[in-house]
């Protein structure tokens, strides 16, 4: 036997996120039914983020056990060949079998959340980004982005549905750009992400690009420790994993 | 009677291109259709470029006539209300009476051509740019594209069903660009197009960036005025119409 690590990108538009539903498409579904199809055996993949419906992923990452003799680096290619458009394998490579993607300790996820900022939409963008026709101003959310950076707690800016006990989290760097296209990209670095923190810390810079808060009121909102301190969640289809590093 | 003017952004991939066509919902028929219903009357609208089926749209310009009080500018937002969300109105302005997207001695159209150029495709990027998984030699394309710059008769890089009998068209400017997504831009300003001109360059300088052919293969490409001798049509998908500016 042996366990097999993939990249996995696709486009979240038409998915119920990564985790098996008992009711809709997910990717870890798709996965792992294409993977018993090309493998002859029950594949169950394991996958590192567990993203909300409509999230897409340039990254994520997943691990699975298989008896098939297949070389573990040409898994990706066959497994392309069945999967579906929208989600596409970026490299398979066989790890150690007590490799487990959600048991590293040292581990640095990235995420990108992406705002169009003009008067009116642009339709090639709107299955990619949130569509803000608000003026934002940037350095604001610069100034507040810092603010931000560091290891803190978290809690209010997690979902109150979440489970985690432990709501401290590092951000290694957060940062606000804006490009010739009127796209501002909030891009996010840190140890773990609680659930829905990224969208939360997206609708929070948003708030304050808006006028609605304030940079300042970012020592305040962690201080609370309270989800209703914060922004509003931001809309799925804006936010994608980018990668995720482990140290290994 | 006034004039008005429109610039349309739109996402191509399901419309069977600008024109109206007997079967198929284009651009121009959900236009008329809407602004049919908003201004109570009959609208034809007239594009500036009759994009092909598949093709997107940042800023195409049409005009059409109307006997409606509503104040120009207050028609775009009024109707991006009832258009479907892969069609958006940019602005609209009265022009004159006599004023013709199609009939102005001095127009510069700007429309780019998008590569991703990597080993695996990424599921976003799918609807809005052509893959190729060969890796491209920039240096080379950059070459070729110089030579294509300025006065020249492309009947080589025109679609042979095409009616223009004058083939002399002029490139301002084709700049060939990679970023660090991996994703390759050809950039085109002419004072106007062959049909199919743009997905020709495109095709053309992907075979040099493959090393299919030549950058001063150019030459002999544009002195043979044959379709034959230039590269392929490249995918519909891949094209942006970016702006049309009228020397006005």
């Amino acid at each position: 036997m042996k366990r097999v690590r993939i990249v996995v990108a696709y486009d979240g538009t038409n998915y119920h996120g990564w985790q098996l539903q008992p009711n809709g498409v997910t990717i870890e579904s798709v996965l792992n039914e294409k993977l018993t199809e090309l493998l002859g055996e029950a594949i169950s993949v394991i996958g590192a983020s567990r993203t909300d419906s409509g999230v897409h992923s340039q990254g994520n990452v997943a691990v699975f056990d298989t008896e098939n003799r297949m070389p573990a680096d040409k898994i990706c290619l066959a497994l392309n060949q069945r999967l579906p458009e929208d989600i596409r394998v970026q490299s398979s490579e066989e790890v150690a079998l007590s490799w487990h993607p959600r048991r590293c300790a040292c581990v640095k996820k990235t995420y990108e959340y992406r705002v169009l900022n003009r008067r009116i939409e642009m339709p090639s963008c709107r299955l990619y980004s949130h569509f803000c026709h608000f003026a934002l101003n940037l350095e604001r959310m610069q100034a507040a982005a810092r603010c931000l950076e560091g290891e803190h707690d978290f809690k209010s800016f997690c979902n109150v549905r979440t489970q985690a006990e432990d709501t401290v989290r590092t951000i290694y760097s957060l940062s606000v750009t804006r490009n010739e296209a009127d796209m501002i990209t909030i891009r996010v670095t840190g140890n773990g992400f609680l659930y829905n923190m990224v969208r939360i810390l997206a609708g929070t810079l948003l708030a304050v690009g808006m006028g609605r808060l304030q940079p300042e009121d970012m020592e305040t909102i962690l201080a609370a420790k309270d989800r209703s301190a914060a922004g509003p969640t931001a809309p799925a289809k804006g936010l994608f994993l980018i990668n995720i590093k482990y140290g290994e």
